[in-house]
C-alpha cells in the first residue's frame, strides 16, 4: 500500500493525527462543505446501521415504539423551560427566512427534542390508560460546534436516537431510566466491546433540565474519557412546565414523570478510537457489517476457475451459516493490495485461497486483530471461523478491558492527582459533594468528574478541600 | 364507538374531510406546532418503517448503499445549477444564526441534497474503477408549503429517500432510472396494492435538472391523480456543473452521467385514501404492522382463563408462520369498543375467542375489507388465516385496479375533455408536444399533464390545437 492510501503515523505517535486518518482513509466518512459538518460514507453508515439493528430490536422489545418528530421547532417552545433554553441557546442554528419572506417567529433546527416532544405528548395523555408512553425516534440532532471539532465525536450535526418515556410515577421513571442505562451498557460491551463506567453526573454535568443523568464512560487509549450515552430522570420537571398531566386510578389529576435518552455516532468513533492500529481499523465481529473477506490468489488464469469455484463454496458455506461473507472477486487488484485493502477496512476474517491450497484441501485464515495465520482443512472451515469471531470478540473487549483498569488510578491528595493526570485515564478520588471543588479543580488541572458510580460512599476527606467525603468519583480529562 | 372517536363523514360525502379524520383518529399523524409541520406516532411510524424495510432490501440486492448527508447546504452549492435553484428557491428554509452570531453565508435546510450529494462524490471518483457509485439516503426534505397542505400528501417536511448514482455512460443511467422506476412500481402494487400508471413527466413538469423524469401515478377516489414517485435521468447537467469526472478505460477524462430517484411517506397518504372506508384505516396485509387481532370474549370471570390459554394457543401458531398477531388482552374496555378499536386502524383480519368457541373448537375470523365473518375450525386456522390475508391483498389491489380503469377516458375533442374532467380520472388524449397546449389546457380546466406512457405515439390530432399529435398523455386534476 502507498504511503498515501496507508496510515502515515503509528496510533501512539499522534493519537489525534492516526484518528483522523484512520476515519477518512477506512472511508467512514468525508468533510462536508459547512465547517464542523460530516458525512458517512457507506462503510461508515453500515456500522451505524448496525449498532441502529440492535438497539432498536432491544428498544421494541421492551415496549418502545418509533416516531417522527419535525426537525423545526419554534424558539417560544425551546424556551420554555429555562435552564434547558439557556444550556442549547448558544449553540442552536436559527432558521429565520422561507424563500424571501421573514418569519415571524425563529424556528431551531433540532438541537434536541423535548419540547418539542412533550407539548405534544401532552394532547395524548388524559388518563393512565395511556401510559407509559414509550417513544424513540432516529433523527439527527444540530448544536453549532465553535470550538474544535472531531469526526464522529464532536460535530455540528450528528445521527443519533433519542427516546422520551411518560410515567405514572417516580418510581417507574427511575427503573425506565436505569433499564435504558443497561441497554446501552449490553450494546456497547457485549457488541462494540468497549468497557464502560456506569454511573451518575454531578448537578453541574447532567442534562440541562434532568433531576439527574446516568452516563456511561469509557477510556480512550490516549487517556481521554469519552461519554458514549446517558440517560435522564426528567422526574417532573419538563411535566410542569408542558403540562403534562393525567388522572390517575383514584381519579386525581397529577403531573406525570417523565425519562429521555440517547446514543449517537459517536459510538463508531469509540470502536475507531478503542481497536483500531497502524494498518487501520479493526471491527469487532459482532458489529462488523462484513466479518469475512474471501481473496482468491492466483497467477496463471488456469488457475482461476477452480480457485473461484472454491472460493464460491466457503462463502455459500458461510453464507448459509449467518456469516457475513464476500469475495474480492476484483481483477484490477493484487492479492496484496487487497489485503491491504480489507485490514484497513477493519474486516475481522480474512481466508486466502491458492492453487495449493485447493490441492491440499485447505485454505488460510488470517486474524485482523493479532494478525496470527492458521492453515484450516476445508472440513473444519466453519467450526473454525465461528470460533476465530468468538475469540476476536472476547479479545478486543480484554485488551481494551485491560487498558481501562490499568487506567484508573486511586488517589488520596490533590499533588498525586495533580501528577497522575497528566499521564491520561480514570483517577479516583473521594469528593465533597460541593460544586466549588468540581469547578477548582477543573480549572486547575482540567479534569472533570465524568461518573459517580452507584452506591459509591466515601470514608475519606475530599481530595481537593479535605472536608468530608461523600461520593467517589471518577476525574478525567475529557473529549 | 362514540361519535368523536368515530368517523363522523362518509368517504363520498366529503373525501378531503374524511381523510383528515382517518389520519387522525386512527392515529397515523398529529400536527405539530409549525403550520404545515406534521408528526408521525407509532402507528403511522410503523407503516412507514415497513415501507422503509420493503424498499431497503430492493435497494441493497440491486447494488446500492446507505450513506448520511448533512441537513444544512451553504447557498452558493444550492445556486451552482440554475434552474434547479430557480425551482427550489421559493421554498427553502433559510438557517442565518448559530446562537446570536449571523452566518457569513446562508445555509438552506435540505430541500433535497442533489448540489451537496455531487459536490462530495466529485472527490471521491477518479476512474471508471470508482464507477458505478449507488448510494440511497433516508431522511427528511423541507420545502415551505405557503398553500393548503395535507397531512402526509403535501407538508412542509416530509420522510423520504432519495437515491443518488452515478455511471460510465448514458445508456447505463438510463437503465438504473427505469430499474428504479420498476422497483417503486413492485413495491407500490405488490405490496400497497396501488396500481399505478407509468411513463414520462412532460418537459414542464419534470425535475428541474433533470433530462427526463420517470413517474408513478395513481388515481385516488375522489378522482385525483397522487404522484407516487419519481426517478430522474439526469443525464450530464450536473456532472459539468459539479465537475463529476472520471478517467474512462480508454484513459480519456469525460463527465459521468447520473440519475436521483425518491419515494417519500406520500405513499402511507395513498393507502389511507385508497383503501380505507367509513370506519377507518384498511391495510393491506403485506404492508400492516399488525395483521391479525385477537379479541378474547368473556362476560364471566370463570371462562376467563380458558379463553385466554386458547388465544395464546392461538397467536403461537400464527406468530411462528411469521404471521404478525396480537392479542387485546386489555381488561378496561369492552369487546365491542375493541372491535372498533382495530376497524379503525385497518387491522385486516380479527379472531375472536368466546366461551362457545372454545366448547365448540372453533374460532370466528372477521375480514375487516368486506366485514365477511367465518367460523373456522381449530384445526384449519393457520391455513384459513394465510388463504384470507391473500385473498384481501387481492382484493384491495383488484377495487383500486377497477376504480383506476373505469376512470380513465380516452377522448377525442376538446369539448369532452372539459365536460369529462369535472367528474374526475385521468383523460388520455393526443398532445402534439408543445408546452403553450399543455399550459392553456392547465389554466382553462385545471387539469396537467400527469405521465406520457411508454412508447405512446399518437395518430390523432392534439386535443387543444388540433395540429400533429405526438403523444397519447393522461392529464388529470391532481395533489
Amino acid at each position: 500500500m502507498s504511503k498515501e492510501i496507508g496510515i502515515t503515523i503509528s496510533k501512539e505517535e499522534d493519537f489525534s493525527e492516526w484518528y483522523t486518518q484512520v476515519v477518512l482513509k477506512a472511508e467512514l466518512i468525508d468533510y462536508a462543505p459547512v465547517k464542523g459538518f460530516i458525512v458517512l460514507r457507506p462503510d461508515g453508515y453500515a456500522l451505524w446501521e448496525n449498532i441502529k439493528n440492535i438497539a432498536d430490536k432491544k428498544f421494541k422489545e421492551t415496549g418502545h415504539k418509533n416516531g417522527f418528530l419535525p426537525v423545526l421547532i419554534p424558539e417560544s417552545l425551546l424556551s420554555k423551560e429555562a435552564h434547558h433554553f439557556q444550556g442549547f441557546k448558544p449553540e442552536v442554528f436559527w432558521v429565520t427566512h422561507t424563500g424571501d419572506n421573514k418569519l415571524i417567529e425563529r424556528l431551531a433546527v433540532r438541537p434536541t427534542s423535548e419540547t418539542l416532544a412533550y407539548e405534544i405528548f401532552a394532547k395524548w395523555i388524559r388518563s393512565y390508560r395511556d401510559l407509559p408512553l414509550k417513544l424513540n425516534f432516529w433523527n439527527s440532532a444540530l448544536r453549532a460546534e465553535i470550538k474544535s471539532t472531531k469526526p464522529l465525536i464532536r460535530n455540528s450535526e450528528f445521527l443519533w436516537q433519542e427516546g422520551h418515556t411518560i410515567h405514572e410515577s417516580r418510581d417507574e421513571a427511575e427503573k425506565e431510566a436505569l433499564m435504558m442505562l443497561n441497554i446501552y451498557r449490553e450494546i456497547i460491551e457485549d457488541y462494540l466491546a468497549i468497557p464502560v463506567i456506569v454511573g451518575y453526573k454531578s448537578d453541574r454535568e447532567k442534562f440541562v433540565g434532568a433531576e439527574y443523568t446516568l452516563t456511561l464512560e469509557a477510556l480512550m487509549p490516549d487517556g481521554k474519557a469519552l461519554q458514549m450515552g446517558t440517560s435522564h430522570n426528567l422526574a417532573q420537571n419538563f411535566s410542569k412546565v408542558f403540562n403534562i398531566k393525567f388522572l390517575n386510578k383514584d381519579n386525581e389529576e397529577v403531573y406525570a414523570w417523565q425519562t429521555s435518552w440517547g446514543i449517537s455516532w459517536r459510538l463508531i468513533g469509540a470502536i475507531v478510537m478503542t481497536h483500531g492500529d497502524k494498518h487501520g481499523l479493526i471491527l469487532p465481529p459482532k458489529i462488523a457489517p462484513l466479518q469475512v473477506i474471501i481473496v482468491p490468489i492466483y497467477y496463471k488464469s488456469k488457475d482461476k476457475d477452480i480457485i473461484m469455484e472454491k472460493a464460491r463454496k466457503v462463502k455459500d458455506l458461510l453464507n448459509t451459516n449467518s456469516i457475513r461473507v464476500e469475495i474480492d472477486e476484483r481483477e484490477e487488484y493484487t492479492p496484496g493490495y487487497k489485503f491491504n485493502h480489507w485490514e484497513m477496512k477493519g474486516i475481522p476474517l480474512r481466508i486466502e485461497i491458492g492453487p495449493r491450497d485447493v490441492n491440499n484441501k485447505r485454505v488460510v485464515i488470517s486474524r485482523r486483530d493479532t494478525n496470527e495465520k492458521y492453515e484450516i482443512n476445508d472440513e473444519v472451515i466453519l467450526m473454525k471461523v465461528n470460533e476465530l469471531l468468538e475469540s476476536i470478540q472476547n479479545n478486543l473487549y480484554n485488551k481494551a478491558k485491560m487498558l481501562l483498569e490499568s487506567n484508573i488510578h486511586e488517589v488520596y491528595n490533590y499533588e498525586d492527582m495533580k501528577s497522575l493526570i497528566e499521564k491520561g485515564g480514570f483517577i479516583k478520588a473521594s469528593w465533597c459533594g460541593n460544586e466549588e471543588c468540581e469547578v477548582r479543580i477543573k480549572e486547575e488541572i482540567g479534569a472533570d468528574i465524568r461518573v459517580i458510580p452507584f452506591n459509591s460512599h466515601s470514608n475519606n476527606n475530599c481530595i481537593y478541600c479535605n472536608g468530608k467525603g461523600r461520593h467517589i468519583a471518577y476525574f478525567a480529562r475529557a473529549y
